[in-house]
């Protein structure tokens, strides 16, 4: 059997472009290891940190060379098991990587309820969703009479950050990259409010926006809105610091200016989201009935077709998407 | 009635040195207003902090112009009383300032147990050991099963707080620098360990002292310790930052590096210590009964005379005080 795959056409020196990389078709093994899946891709996941992973950058993996398989978490079905928990027609989620079907160790593998819907498991449901419950209530523990706010607001973190911050009582403000973002966040997402970071007087409505600065704050993105953010934050605001898109292709490391720091009297945490893995049914309680009662509003940012997976990166890479990257591998899903 | 005064010579451009500053005689006031003490120094204490506020950068406070009175807290008798709460012969602590005889406002001063000894009310039951209580016990919450470091650890701060983490259970390791702050590190204020700073390979030393790394942190000096201490904590660690001395004197900002931040899920913790002044007598009810079992050591470097204050001060700038700064300005006490 053949499947298409995408691999990498060179080695990732900047920020990837579409023409770093390359489809092509390759051999699916006939037979299958004990404890091996054969599964169908529907869904590939895009993320920030794939970026820095291809470039050698993200927490000791190693880049993949080009033709070697790509990183990345898909929603997939089953279609042949070697396993004995999983059957044809089982919904799973793993790291496949970007390829229509592919290979999975059961081990890795994870079930999936599919009345919760699709591709919501790579995002809401997903890692994006985890880290934000992890960093809203598990870091900055938001609460009724909290002023929060979030950078990439847009974003599948920050967007779903923003969304259980305000389920659980807190004004929510926004900040995002131009008015159709701000938008979506205001409109779709139902933030209290949203900040396009590209107006030049951006910083002075951010503080108006939260009336006496925010109580906590999740940033995502790098240090150039943080730095504004951390001269404006309340005394003793909770900051989350949860990943440094703009910091992984280069330039000077990422730093935190210490004089508002300790004269705001801040409780920084850094957080990662795989020390909430073991605890990922916690937030699938808690958001698997809001979604159905259609108070958590999954937002994704779908491309149809793996040929399209290196140009949607792209766009992810340049913050031009719109929530959670995704890449509709199988045309039924 | 007369008294020595110590008054700057010139305003401050660099860190403080001796002959930036003058003594000379002034007035004391015949008589006092309602509400006021006159009361004679018996220490003052010298604090990093003076340095800032001489120079202008210390949290909104204006910096003294030559000749005016120079801020510093102290331990005085009370010679005449205005106030209906206090009496001659009281042991009361206050900002008197750079002086033998002052004048203090009754409602800024606080009356102190004098068989909890007199320089001690500067020291570890004063403001540096009400910091080192809230940084150990209120925001790096240290027990059983730490190993907790302090930078500064021969200082009035760190060896306060490098004392209560032990007693509380910790492993204890501190960093001063030179072999005698080390041995008064280890020796009288009872540390686990002590690695000297000025040492070439004191990082790879700091690391072995503390096993697999601290999981505590306090520091009060700057960033050229702190970065490394950084990048050899244990994941999940705890820093609370109550101080930047390097910093006060120009160069360019502290900053702390965000990668080991995240990849160390850091919880970075700022400390004022103004926030803890209600919650002084929380300290005092712990310390006074360790210091009378001999628990806790205060340990003090004393000069003598007013005279000599400034001398001493740019002996604290430089970083050469073994323990708390102190000017006994009364010879009898």
């Amino acid at each position: 059997m053949k499947t298409m795959e995408v691999v990498l056409a060179r080695p990732i020196v900047d920020v990837p472009v579409t023409s770093d990389f390359q489809v092509r078709e390759r051999d699916v093994p006939d037979r299958l290891d004990d404890g091996q899946l054969l599964v169908r891709v529907l869904y590939l996941s895009l993320d920030p940190y794939i970026g820095s992973v291809l470039r050698g950058r993200h927490m000791g993996a190693r880049a993949p060379a080009p033709g070697e398989p790509l990183p990345g978490e898909c929603v997939a079905e089953v279609l042949r098991s070697s396993a004995p928990d999983f059957r044809p027609g089982d919904l799973v989620t793993g790291e496949v990587g970007w390829v229509e079907i592919g290979v999975l160790d059961a081990g890795k593998a994870r079930l999936v309820d599919r009345a919760a819907g699709v591709a919501a498991h790579l995002g809401v449901l997903g890692m994006p969703g985890l880290t934000a419950w992890a960093g809203v209530t598990q870091l900055a523990r938001v609460g009724a009479g909290d002023v929060f706010a979030v950078d990439a607001a847009a974003g599948a973190v920050g967007g779903t950050a923003g969304q259980i911050a305000r389920l659980l009582g807190a004004r929510v403000i926004g900040i995002a990259g131009g008015p159709a973002k701000c938008a979506l966040v205001r409109d779709v997402y139902g933030f209290d409010d949203c900040v396009d970071y590209r107006a030049p007087d951006w910083a002075d409505r951010f503080a108006q926006a939260t009336g006496d600065g925010p109580t906590a704050y999740l940033e995502n993105v790098g240090t150039a809105v943080l730095d504004q953010v951390l001269a404006r934050v309340r005394v003793g605001a909770r900051i989350v610091l949860c990943g440094m898109v703009d910091h992984y292709h280069g330039g000077p490391p990422a730093v935190l200016p210490v004089v508002p720091l300790i004269t705001r009297r801040l409780h920084v945490h850094g957080l990662v989201v795989y020390d909430f893995l073991a605890r990922r049914q916690e937030w699938l309680d808690i958001a698997i009935p809001w979604m159905r009662e259609g108070r958590l509003r999954p937002v994704e940012d779908v491309a149809d077709g793996l040929a399209n997976a290196p140009a949607h990166f792209e766009r992810l890479m340049r913050g031009h998407n719109q929530g959670k990257a995704l890449v509709r591998v199988d045309a039924g899903a």
